[in-house]
């Protein structure tokens, strides 16, 4: 079952089981209101960049815990990569350091001593062992996850919690990407089948529609064969005014 | 304003704002096809004498990271435990330990290196900082809430995935009291304001309605004043088969 994935990777990412089919982009309709694409698209180049140049550890990267079927996925998302089709985003364990200095509001300047939720362990392999690869034409971010045994809730399985957050990163991620930077407005999961911890699960999101400063997007969290449909989960993702602060604007628009 | 919510806690929990008025227990409906009352409240009671059995270390104490707002909440709950209205939920790092030797699957008896989602970290106060206490007669979970500077999500705030995680639990808490073991189903969250790491708010959660094997509930997360309504959610849990794995019977149900 894994060469079939692999082989369907090959072609593409086709297999809708696997990774759904693209998107139609056309269904976002008109983007009303929203700043131009080029500005928000180039946050994720300017993110590579700060990194580079502050030469951050990059925790996207694989590490002795990753197992054989996510270093696989991950190869075959790495090729995909050499034609432009799909971008690896790199991931930090502090999120200030996923915002551009130009972008930073004031208050964000100041380091301090937090941490990534995601990214929150020091030990590699216990805690989300995940790595994001964006699809700019399709809207779309793909995130391999590797739950370890330290997210645990029903024993053997990963915590709805957990899933809950590599959904809303993964989603947000892709939100993002049209919207600049964006804040979760709803998020609404179904839990299909429980996620085995150590096991390897795609999670896939996508822009369904934009209106305004609102960002509608869906996302299917499956087995890396496809025959597993873990979780699927809509999002409503609010585009944020980059003058105010976060409590600022999140009271402005309800 | 603390002392305001001081005085409405020795009211006996009152003021709406801050925690909301006792939810209407007919509106449950009749209790079809779930397990008698008592076996399931009776788990909660299992759960402390398992603990006490074995010393395990009980995370849901207060310790040095606890704010004074944390602190002095605590205390008013633990004050109206004393006649049996509320009851303090302990938390133990392993999910194992949160169930009776009695009512372990086959496959759960065995220990393994794991650890419950919420208490992964083995410094206090940067992670998930709780406390649980049930009001069995209004079908009512609350959790004390501090989030930790290592659940950051925008720079300052709570991530949104570390909100839905004690969301999940507190409301699958609540769900366990009427129904034993269970799954949540659905879990939808509309985000309305952020919340500051290192704050202080109420998760507080309760039981809609029992239909069959299902069970609807739904939660509010306020500042400890009241005045700030932080995220509002709706979840549908599942009563687990006792006697089945959690792979069969989640696939069973849908």
């Amino acid at each position: 079952m894994w060469r079939n994935c692999v082989r369907l990777a090959r072609r593409g990412l086709g297999r809708g089981a696997v990774l759904r089919p693209a998107p139609t982009v056309s269904r976002c309709g008109v983007v009303r209101g929203l700043s131009p694409a080029a500005p928000c698209s180039s946050l994720w180049n300017s993110v590579t960049w700060f990194s580079q140049a502050r030469q951050l550890k990059d925790y996207a990267l694989p590490n002795s815990s990753w197992s054989q079927g996510m270093m696989d996925l991950y190869s075959r998302f790495l090729e995909m990569c050499k034609d432009g089709t799909w971008k690896r985003i790199p991931s930090y364990s502090s999120t200030i350091d996923h915002i551009p200095e130009s972008l930073k509001l004031t208050a964000e300047k100041e380091r301090k001593e937090t941490r990534l939720f995601l990214r929150n362990m020091d030990l590699e392999g216990v805690g989300f062992e995940y790595a994001m690869f964006l699809n700019p034409a399709e809207k779309r971010m793909v995130c391999l996850f590797q739950p370890g045994p330290y997210l645990e809730g029903h024993p053997g399985f990963a915590h709805g919690g957990s899933t809950a957050t590599i959904i809303d990163s993964t989603i947000g991620g892709c939100a993002i990407f049209v919207a600049g930077r964006v804040m979760t407005a709803n998020l609404s999961i179904n839990y299909r089948n429980p996620i085995p911890l150590g096991s390897v699960v795609l999670v896939d999101s996508k822009v369904d529609q934009i209106e305004g400063r609102k960002v509608f997007l869906s996302c299917q969290v499956r087995s890396i064969d496809g025959q597993t449909l873990h979780a699927e989960a809509t999002a409503l993702f609010i585009q944020l005014d980059s003058t105010k602060s976060l409590q600022q604007q999140q009271m402005s628009f309800q």
